[in-house]
């Protein structure tokens, strides 16, 4: 199951960086839900290479094809099914991979699991390409949940190698300015200063034909309370399920995450108030996910990406065919920082799994009657 | 499926903190597999309340009963169940909780999604006595991994405000002194001098009626190469997802995890070399996972466990029967760190999620025959 | 998976026929169902043995322990378990069961499937026996279905070699003096003279040390359209997966089932009228499902039931251990004809799929809040 | 997961009868199994329309395009995503059949479950058309599971109200002569004079404007013993599951199946002889599974096919957007009998249940390496 995620919202990824297509399948979406393709579209042009002077050159249109699940504009209870082409794949060679494989690369144990059947070319099913269609899951989920009123952010929180700080998300509301700011600036930071620095960050790294990672903070605002359950399915677990399918994402954390860990009780504690009738924490520090089930408050977790590990240096490795240690140097285009384009991957992850924990709740409202069709 | 947890081998975690008991299915293990109960209950004593001074002074035999499963000291292919009794449940009168939830438990989220219905006595199927019946299940899992060879240790990292840190588990290779020293110490530090100062933070924290937190590190020794999946179902995600499961922890990341977004790609790419014919990785800041599957080296990784919310300080809450705020003081015995009990859970939940991910990929020897019933 | 069932409900069954318990969980019960545990024991009669000359004279109370899931007599949101101890295992030699295989039970398969590692007294995991605490879930089911008007009623429709016939549930609307019968007789039949003949049957079998089978008929009344999904989630695949879990079932059809394949699509077809602003089919050979969603007709499907393999007579099979023929007379108690306690089970087979599938689709109510535990 | 089947192997299938594409997803194929495509092409000619006078005369090539999953002629381990445009879509006014159901089909349980989103066009995502996606996974399934001699047929066991009657498949042992007649006759029958009734049959069906149904009998030769589950995953649920999934079906049965009911045990109950140092049943009553689990006999089952609800005739329905009672004249191309064409398709679904179980149980052979790309 390892290409599929989700209980009631059942979101499938198919597709290798060099097949014909890539794509994505999501079954469970109720019927009724009007998606905006456009919108879509802008969704996957954040994530989308060739945008800037900061990400690869391969460029991709990356327009999605509607196969199934939608008719005039709306969810129809069937299946959605949405491919993207594949066109502008090099023939690379990529013969020396196979026997060399790149270190921090799914190549090795890949080549381990699948022998040497895997489609190694652009790291096949293991390719950052394979983000493509989960934008396109996540960007109608995003869609879905928009019509209850959640708002789904992220941005850089943190990058490279000292640490460049944006300022940090809303922990307790959401904040317009904030996300307006996210919305409109090309580089996924709120603090344009923030911004500069790690761009030029990215572009020390690439001319040193190294790579640098970061912290991705997200958050969910306007979940309602009660969602998510005890024990293997709450929030927390469900969220961290999707996202560790991130490539280089290493670590996932919540609230205050790893830092609660040297906090006292008394002051991870996030106190209750009663506020017009509601009962609202008045910190954060849980990221609104007690006990695997919301709060209220804000959903708040970050993500670790590491940096990229496809270098231009001189690496390493072995070749297994000879049986030997063997040196390599990886050709081809690559982001020196893929922490970018992982923002809106971010969102999308956390849509999908926050959609199909509504569902599972109930909690997801039902659509509009349709009564274009009748006479 | 909020309380169930694998593929192949599905585990079932049931009962509430005051039910009559508490217990755990374990479908799908293979038949003759060799079960002895006396370790299991060492095991089990690992994390069993009233050990030491700084733990609560709840006791419960926490003894396991055997009910299905296993006969002749062997799994015989049928879905096994074991359940513990709940010996020692207090008569608290948990009224004030229904009304006034408990900050930073789940005893709000919980009354939202199960109304007056939840059942609040002793945090219900949310208590951290959960784990116990957890701790069978792992229990079996890592005798049915050591079969194999395969050893999983944990030790408490990192501890308290102040971060009292304790040596790092070896990320290479097994060290055999280390795990011996892991296993006799009371106190699961490999440093004697760090277990002594946590101690005493602890005693500390439990002076000032308050709580502390930690890191606890875990490692899985004699994983083979190539067990996991791609995406949605690697090692990372299966792991954090049982992991989340466990209370209190708010972070889960691998190898270098967070601290590889501060790295250049060439410091965190562990490079390959060739070792008595077989690939070796060099360092490990992958934690032992690329594209969520196994390398051979060792899995490493860590979950944050924040400080226990139960304190004994007056707390700023809600009256939700009245509708207005309140002060809260919780009554009742509770640890003041659970991260020391914490550890053999840790434990537990990376042996299930290993062996499951072993058994979806037929990694898992097939067992004996058996020639005793036989003329 | 096999021995657990369901989606959003999900029940497992534990236990073999000899071991210390057998029991069942279910998981995603809503909170605040009221359970009444001495209707589910007077379910749980129904299906018990030792209680009319025709059944086994096996007796066991099959007094079921709720572990957990129920407080004050209401679901609670957590899992529920319950177990019933196997207090009347005789100490059989099974020996000569493990190197002789009963033909027509799964005696063979296990061995080749578990090894001896197969608990093969008195079938182990494979023991009719098992069908108590699927009646445990049903039961429950039943109880939680009946909060929304459904009712749920099976009866021997054909019985042995002569093809005794009962006569039909009412296949459009509940007819309650019909299931008022079915209530009070002591034989699943309508008919009270279809009941004497079909007795008569049972204890001729018995007397020539063979076996009989039949065909049960069972309706479920009340369920709203709407219910259920396209290909491989419809009604009919769901409520198929869980009967052939029943031992001994070997064919299941809805509505008109394989007769359907003798008649012309004109006389199929069920035609639509409008009652009281409500759409009506006025005939049901579709067994109230169609495309695997309901109609709002009752569901009517029947089940096969193969005679009891366990019979007197002296039988041709293998000797496994010296790897020659052998004959074999299976000693032991059982029963003559299983058919008329696999009413029940049928019952609580189809409670536990329909109730999954309408908590699948949002169509069970909310239960009502509890104003009992607040001041 | 209404349209999502599987375990380890997991068939997803997406699209309407006239979205832009049809097409399913195959996760957990193991890496490395051969596809030949125009092996499969002449699979998928089997079950495509326009190829006789006795079918429909809409056209579809039916041509599947590999978009992920196989690399040079062999599966990659990653998940295959194929699928067929739709092509021959006539812009029918199904504006109509929106408020008037036709009996017999889903529309109307349709328009409950999703209102008027749903896409009524074909059937939208009930129409027999999917069959087609099912067919390319079962195609591929068959030729994994013929690399270790397991081979699938199916026939037309009985047509029509006369119940005009085929040979029956040997229930022991794969029978070539009548395996390669089936291979090659136009008319899915062993006996050609069988066939020629049959077709007459259909024939008459039509020049009525009416339609017939009929059983259609598949046997699995070459099934090892032991594969398959206890309880909710026996082989026979498994194929229950998948089967009730064809548009069409209405009932079940394995082996003897309902006829069992009509046998004494004595008769009903396979006697074993050890056979060459095996075990062998003599007579296959069990259809080859007995406990869910193999017995190593052909696997044997039947499924019930109801007659095609499209009938030229008019018929009684209701109007649901005027609340009142209409007549109905169905209009377009359909079959008057979909039995033929529903044969390959019950070879494919018995393929996809077979191989996910024996990929379950670690049945399935691992591939051979690969030595094509290696230096």
């Amino acid at each position: 199951m390892s290409s599929t995620y989700g209980h009631t919202l059942r979101v499938g990824i198919f597709g290798q960086s060099h097949s014909p297509a890539i794509g994505c399948t999501l079954e469970g979406l109720p019927a009724g839900i009007p998606i905006d393709l456009d919108v879509l579209q802008r969704f996957l042009a954040r994530r989308a290479p060739g945008q800037s002077k900061v990400t690869t050159s391969r460029v991709e249109a990356d327009a999605p094809e509607i196969l199934s699940g939608i008719t005039n504009g709306h969810t129809n209870g069937a299946p959605l099914a949405a491919i993207i082409r594949n066109t502008n794949t090099r023939s690379a060679d990529y013969r020396e991979l196979r026997a060399k494989p790149r270190p921090g690369h799914a190549d090795y144990p890949a080549r381990v699991k699948y022998g040497n059947w895997h489609d190694i070319a652009g790291g096949g099913h293991f390719s950052g390409r394979l983000t493509a269609p989960l934008c396109i899951a996540g960007g109608i989920a995003l869609q879905a949940l928009s019509l209850m009123g959640i708002e789904i952010v992220a941005h850089i929180a943190t990058l490279g190698t000292e640490g460049i700080a944006d300022e940090s998300l809303n922990a307790l509301t959401l904040d317009e300015a904030q996300v307006a700011a996210l919305r409109t600036h090309a580089f996924p930071c709120i603090s344009t200063d923030a911004a500069t620095r790690m761009e030029q960050a990215i572009l020390d790294a690439k001319a040193h034909c190294d790579s640098i990672g970061g912290i991705i903070e997200c958050a969910a605002y306007g979940m309602p309370a009660g969602a998510g359950d005890p024990m293997f399915d709450g929030i927390e677990n469900r969220i961290a399920q999707i996202a560790f399918g991130i490539p280089a994402v290493k670590g996932v954390d919540f609230g205050a995450g790893f830092a609660a860990a040297f906090l006292m009780g008394s002051d991870n504690n996030d106190p209750y108030r009663m506020e017009a009738g509601t009962v609202q924490p008045q910190s954060n520090n849980a990221g609104g996910v007690l006990g695997g089930i919301t709060t209220g408050a804000p959903i708040i977790w970050q993500m670790a990406v590491k940096p990229t590990p496809s270098i231009g240096r001189e690496q390493q490795t072995v070749d297994m065919d000879r049986g030997d240690d063997a040196m390599l140097t990886v050709r081809g285009r690559h982001d020196p920082c893929i922490v970018p384009r992982a923002v809106p991957v971010a969102e999308a992850a956390c849509a999908i799994a926050l959609l199909d924990a509504l569902l599972d709740d109930n909690l997801f409202p039902a659509p509009a009657p349709n009564n274009m069709h009748s006479a």
